[in-house]
């Protein structure tokens, strides 16, 4: 071993730069894996018959958005951000591409969001189209306000979204619904009453495995946006977002823990029964609420951000489900958005003094938790009202132009034959049976069917739902 | 590139502070994974009409016990240890909350296995109460005596237990066993001349993507049990528990192998078939035999407990069902008690010298193995005594407050929509092809049972099974 | 905190091999990880008759092979590559087994390949005997040509195969294909005519999920071959192969979406339809196509490599099928194989100039590009010609002792029950409704196949199928 004086600050920068590239690359592996995580979970939640076209929005919204954010909306976001059109593939170093990676896996979980919302209605090319539009533009705009310009604040304190509680989830949340509004709800999910129908998923197991690999890859999406684990100024290393990394992991994991137990606790005083997609879904809304917060909440406002934002699920998706009446399907407004627009909103009222101190450069009091309050508001109507134009504008054209929705031969049939020619399971299936006795249709079909509230058409439904085959 | 002198200690500091804490978070995400592995597992080898019922226990595992540990349980692991009631919301630093987190993965491990032996017949509220207590005293007693504290010793030489193989899997194991024999078997697992009749899993698919899942965090939880990859003493850095971290990582991955490989030569030695489910529990109770050393065993010492271990999970899964018979749906006593125990038995006799000596302290003589055996028995004796009397105790309590075990209607109904009202697959199922021809129930019951030991009683367990369906 | 010199070499060398383990041992696990990935992926394309008998193939891929790498492979590599057989258990310091098992998880991805190609056919026992040959000589061999030894080069260039895209990928696929070419195809896989009846996979589902482990793995895979985050030389500090890793992150992330897209274009060019098992399988052969040559390739040699990889999918397929008429159950001839070759061959084209010099060591002239296509050439023959050599003697003495391939018996009951004693799917499956209404069989078989140049013979392959059930 020699002992030579060091090269200080050119060593010192050579490891603070490889130490944080390392972790950067682990948490977009980890948070690229939460696309297997939305394969199943809304896998999981659609008819067998429509399976592989759900799997195959998911395999396509990647590669496609991916593509798209690299050509386009990298640029687009350092364009609206007030740093000029700068693309991904013009890059002054090797080593940027890993900023834009990690860009790009937040930027395509915003947009797999939205398939989970129009699944077993909307034509393929449409939710192409529109994947290519939201990362090609109108998700840039949103992070072009934010993360990379900063343009949203009031009375000097800016918007705060450590990780996308609002840029990511709200977003995505809110254009399901919109989607999901515009291309109205699956037949038979209403009756002529306008009573609701449930028509549950095929496989409760793909859900939650689909719900464990989206919490684990959610690590990398919360921990991970503490991106950097030492900085160099001034010659001296220093933690950087690593400082308060420990907080960061504790709160999306209380905050995780207690949306399970929330939505759990609400299902349960509702029905008496734990409805295993309530506590699935409900532990992802955890997630969902603390996921722009984790890096000021206290343990105690973890506890309360999670409780909500699980809480609120069952309540928000059945007023969508009853009242708005819309079909979204995989519940991604009540777990991505609504628990996205909640977290955000709370964050003054929730956070560690020190930490709202360090993150918005005011004192912590009443007055300035209020003006908190007022720019975290400002920033969600900008990005919902953003997310709601053009989403209603992009299907509103696609409807204009009978490019939406599928047939409803092809609705009725499954969207995995008519878009994709393939059969998800071609050994398993309803079809086994029904064709042994007539008698066992209604049966069989009233099966697929749970209530919710009450109203069960069953008739209807199956009268619908085998149409031609009778 | 500044060329300047290094402020030597504070930025060493930092670094080494920096990488332990990256690797020592992305360990811990490896080992909370292990969630999704644990549930994919135990679904898999449940039937179909009580899966929802195991994932929702699955869920609940995690967010309960992560909570009551955050509140109560790692408070007690160090009042237990000595060093004063200190829950882990009272942190000194924010990054201590990394630390607690790193504990607390390991402890929900210990309390997800008791799961798979209670399935199929426990009411959830009497599960999810364990749980309760299992994350709030049961196991931090244990991690009190050892991890914290170091109380277990025996001459001189503490009880070793590396990565949790007796303090996690033995607990979990011995817990499960002990809870599934408070419960009673499954009605129809055992016919009334007391033989046995198998009851398969829904879907070996979904146990053996459980089982890769496990495997792979799996080198979280044991690798990454070298938590520190740098030191820093007085005033040099060097490798920390990274030392010997590749030693970890051959012997875990060769007691893998040899485990299923183990229980693959049994299996076919048995009965001329490779049955897949035990080369998936094989190699997983391989993993679990070298848990408590894998930091110390030699090359040879790792195909020795791996092959035993897996070995013996045929013949151990034998004697609980037809000897003691005890339902122990998942087999969680052989994968994860028998083989903890036996690894944690075999430390003395298949390290390698120089390790032997790191780890105790004394010279690796036939004397100071001998004493380092005897430590280890009192360990592993102590260990399990109090994780029988203490699970034996609440689970006999539930079970005098007739809160233990669901009804025999709900049991035969399936928990799904007893406890839970959903159904996992609502469009598959057995019920199809029942309603059609009264001839096909015994085909179809029949083809549920395999024989294990020659005795099937399809009479029998149709009629329980159907009962008021008739 | 203290002031003083820094024992400068000692300590940045600690802190250098400190971070370059961690890093190693990340990507090891996620490249492990691929094994659930390729289960899943082969599970979801076999009939469910044969489901557990993929699992256990792979389950024992890497348990059989992991130890006769252990034992023998990793010694024949060094014997090959000439520095004498140097076994992994004779190591000359404890973390030179991270290495070991870094080339381990590389050598199991060749073997496990091959398992896809030989499904529903070949015995158990010679599918072990085959991976314990690939994993003690067959691969090894390979790799002592190449990453070990630098045995093959043209005119002063070495040939260049970062990843493995050759040297695993292409090495397995063609090992595969030849397997299944020696094994002939499954029975009722083609007419008496020689057209080719489709035998479509039990669950998309499954396939898909595999499909995006794998692509999870693959950033350890690929990213992580850039293994050496930092190196220390002449007493400073640099950036390793993290030099370029935003490269080879960008690239392999851009050729998986080109390779889904390519994919999804032809077939739908073809069909009309976007088959998802094409889309998941041009996603994968995106990722092959890209793993020989994700350090050097430009960004749009990315889309160039990426798109032809996943174009040439349907039609190489195709080719196999109809014209070769080798029974390649899960494509991973076209998948591994032919996209692994092509990927290869494609270095000097696609390369950036100024990567293609460093790797190369020469100018990046039109001479030089033409000498490194011969090397490429030259390398891709070897390899292959080594590969179907070795891998047409072993299954051809297989055969000679007619342990290659199951009884036709057997081969139409399932591998499961004939060879592993279990049933996959106990409750489900097609058996039911067959007993119900002897009618029905002609119906469900036919909606198990898929024209593929729209000549299906349904009552040819129901009356093979069914044999002596009726």
């Amino acid at each position: 071993m020699l002992y030579e004086p060091l090269q200080a600050s050119g060593d010192l920068q050579t490891i603070v730069d490889g130490v944080n590239l390392l972790w950067v690359l682990v948490v977009t592996f980890l948070i690229f894996f939460m696309h297997a995580g939305f394969a199943m979970l809304e896998a999981g939640q659609v008819r067998s018959k429509n399976v592989a076209n759900q799997l195959t929005k998911n395999l396509l919204t990647w590669s496609v958005g991916v593509t798209v954010f690299f050509l386009i909306g990298a640029g687009v976001s350092s364009l609206v951000g007030g740093g000029g059109f700068s693309p991904a593939f013009d890059v002054s170093s090797q080593n940027d591409w890993v900023t834009w990676l990690f860009g790009a896996v937040f930027a395509m979980t915003a947009a797999t969001i939205v398939s989970g919302a129009v699944a077993g209605r909307a034509k393929l090319r449409a939710y192409v189209g529109y994947t290519f539009l939201l990362a090609a533009v109108i998700y840039p705009v949103v992070t072009g306000l934010t993360w990379a310009g900063g343009h949203l604040s009031f009375g000097g304190i800016p918007f705060a979204d450590f990780a996308g509680g609002m840029i990511v989830h709200g977003m995505g949340g809110i254009a399901g619904l919109t989607a999901a509004w515009m291309l109205g709800p699956r037949m038979d999910r209403y009756n002529d009453d306008g009573t609701a129908n449930v028509i549950p998923g095929h496989s409760m197991t793909f859900a939650v495995l689909g719900t464990l690999i989206l919490a684990f890859g959610w690590y990398g999406f919360n921990v991970g946006t503490a991106a950097s684990v030492l900085t160099l100024e001034e010659g001296a290393v220093s933690l950087g977002a690593f400082a308060y990394v420990g907080r960061v992991a504790m709160t999306t994991t209380i905050a995780m823990a207690c949306g399970a137990m929330g939505a759990a606790a609400v299902a349960w005083a509702r029905t008496g029964k734990v409805d295993t997609l309530y506590v699935a879904n409900g532990l992802l809304a955890g997630l969902v609420g603390i996921t722009a917060i984790p890096h000021t909440t206290s343990w105690l406002g973890a506890f309360a951000v999670g409780g909500l934002a699980g809480g609120q699920l069952p309540l928000v998706f059945s007023f969508v489900e009853n009242r708005l009446k819309i079909d979204d399907v995989c519940a991604v407004f009540p777990v991505h958005g609504s628990a996205g627009v909640l977290g955000t909103l709370l964050f003054p009222f929730v956070a560690n003094g020190a930490r709202f101190e360090a993150v918005t450069g005011v004192a912590h009091t009443t007055s300035n938790v209020v003006t908190a309050f007022v720019a975290q508001l400002i920033g969600v109507a900008v990005i919902a009202a953003w997310t709601i134009a053009a989403t209603g504008l992009v299907w509103g054209a696609f409807k204009a132009m009978g490019q939406a929705r599928v047939t409803p031969e092809h609705e009725r049939d499954g969207l995995d034959v008519s878009e994709h020619g393939v059969e998800t399971y071609p050994e398993f299936g309803e079809d086994e049976g029904v064709v042994a006795d007539g008698g066992l249709v209604g049966d069989q079909a009233s099966s697929d069917l749970r209530t919710d509230g009450g109203t069960v058409q069953t008739d209807n439904y199956v009268a619908a739902q085998r149409g031609d085959n009778e």
